[in-house]
């Protein structure tokens, strides 16, 4: 029905006020609908606080009883740091609830919807459902595959260069483009580089935003512990650094780097396996990881299959050379019927630039 | 004016039946409006053929006296291979003449204005003359700068690969984008390659559209006389065939080409100089050339500062690769300030892909 699909974009809009801090939880609406008129809306905005349809069901008051209520996310149905939102709005005695999808933690899925059912509340799923799967589609792909989201970032000019042949790189992109960049930090757990681009670029890899913001976790891969300890990730105290080191490094090597901030974690294997990597940034709940370069590490990452969304700015310069790196270096693929097939979702002006945002084909 | 801007912009819109068949004469349409109402238009259709201002008289007839002229470009005040515009209207007697942009060729030039107002014309000039600079930025660059315009196309995957390491090329981008290809073709007077591509894919850079069209002349940059006597470009006898090679090629190596649609073009220098080669192009009539490749020709045209516009399509893959090649490679800028800065000029989808026109800043 129409003003189904009405109310539910209005919850959809006031789920992304959560977006970026609610992890590991996902971002939530609600919106409560009587007589056609709206009584009351929430979000969720932080693990541990309130869930959606908590807030939105206080805000209502007495006018829930017999109420519509539209949520982004079927309700939960277990104990988690809160009671379960199913039981709340049985209990609250709402009429008919309208869910855009169903969650895929399996601590819920169905569950919720089961409960609200047997209670004798209309239920119905799938009001714009591709929308609010997108809105989560960090949440849902962690909670499914049990690895964290992984978005790719790179900046090149049009000709697919992201240096000169002499390794100039500052600036490529627009200030607006840079700025941007942070607004992607900002709402991801980790920011993931090679020790090359700590090496040759000496970033502080934190979040600089007008409005402030947390910094996320900051990852190098570093195979041989090569980070300078004189690098700002190491020296900054900004925000954690976490230095993945392959199986062969001296403890006497991983002891120099010993820093309240600072935290070695080493792989069981002489290399960075990329897999192996996720699974043991799961393991320490890291959700989604921002990989910013180098060119390398893309690589490794596309090769891995381990790239869920690409963020590809471009800069309206010719820089030219066959010399001088481009966003996806290393191996790469030999053939064209192997190599990762995108799909674009959205292409943008920023400042100057054009920004690209895929996605591979599923 | 208003109503001014509404019939320059449909006299722009008739110029644009003639793009890519005038050369090497501009586009150019012209609307009759008599008491508001529109008694005639017309458009230059192909050189030697009647100017658009005599079409949209003719059509108008008796009505044209007393009538305001809406033109795109400045009436020619010379004899060409038709008598000038400017005398045909003093003559008809209009009572106003409404001017787009002026002529920048050195035979007008003002000249047919002053004809015009000397007559005790109306005369207005500058009505959308961005968009009637944009029409013609073929015709006023030859005839500024009396070097052939130069447009570069490539079509490179997201990460700025033209081929996978092993030199698979085929096909990166979409049908519709590769079809759109041809449309460029159509409109340039010359297709230029460098020999390695037609070594590598021996294509026979002919226009296939639906529609037919005429083929451009195929150029190919060849400074050794490398070009395979069995390549398209020398068999298929569907265009001609300029081949440009450097001073030192002989003339028995050049004898083995001779053919009737071949033709040998030899620079005065050992290697192929790119400003050069345009003086000679344009001494042959070339006004436009469409550059299609390789890697060091585009570089080549970059680094001479020879390109007006840039035509890049970005298919939606990662082929990633060190060694894979890049739209634009050869030697390249060396330092950031150096860089070409381009403007961008429109983005578009088209299949699947994205395309991105751009142009050198001023």
């Amino acid at each position: 029905m129409q003003h189904d699909e009405r109310y539910m974009r209005l919850a959809l809009e006031i789920a992304k006020t959560g977006i970026g801090q609610t992890s590991p939880n996902p971002a939530v609406g609600a919106v409560v609908v009587k007589n056609g008129e709206i009584v009351g809306f929430g979000a969720h905005l932080k693990a541990g606080e309130p869930h959606a349809e908590v807030h939105a069901i206080r805000m209502a008051g007495d006018k829930a009883k017999g109420a519509t209520v539209y949520v982004t996310l079927e309700p939960c149905s277990h104990f988690g740091k809160t009671p379960p939102c199913a039981d709340l709005l049985v209990e609250i005695g709402v009429q008919r609830v309208v869910i855009a999808t169903t969650d895929p933690n399996p601590l819920v899925a169905g569950k919720g919807i089961e409960k609200l059912r047997q209670a004798g509340i209309d239920v119905t799923v799938g009001v714009l459902k591709e929308e609010a799967d997108e809105l989560n589609r960090v949440f849902f792909h962690y909670i499914t595959t049990k690895t964290p989201f992984v978005t790719m970032k790179f900046a090149s000019s049009l000709d697919g260069k992201i240096a000169t042949k002499t390794g100039e790189s500052k600036w490529i992109t627009s200030e607006e483009a840079r700025q941007d960049v942070h607004h992607y930090r900002v709402c991801h757990d980790a920011i993931l580089v090679g020790v090359d681009t700590v090496i040759a670029d000496n970033p502080s890899l934190t979040v600089r935003l007008p409005e402030g913001g947390k910094n996320p976790i900051r990852i190098i891969l570093d195979t041989h512990l090569r980070t300078p300890l004189d690098a700002k990730v190491i020296q900054d105290g900004e925000a954690e650094t976490w230095i993945v080191v392959g199986s062969e490094v001296s403890s006497e090597r991983i002891a120099r780097y010993t820093r309240p901030n600072v935290r070695i974690l080493s792989m069981p294997t002489p290399t960075i396996e990329i897999r192996e990597l996720l699974n043991m940034l799961a393991a320490h709940k890291i959700t989604s990881i921002f990989v910013e370069g180098g060119a390398k590490v893309h690589d490794s990452f596309i090769r891995a299959g381990a790239v869920q969304e690409i963020i590809a700015y471009f800069a309206p310069k010719i820089i030219g050379g066959r010399e001088a790196k481009t966003p996806v270096g290393g191996i790469g693929f030999a053939h064209m019927t192997d190599v990762l097939e995108l799909t674009i979702k959205r292409v943008e002006t920023i400042g100057q630039d054009i920004k690209i945002i895929a996605a591979p084909k599923r």
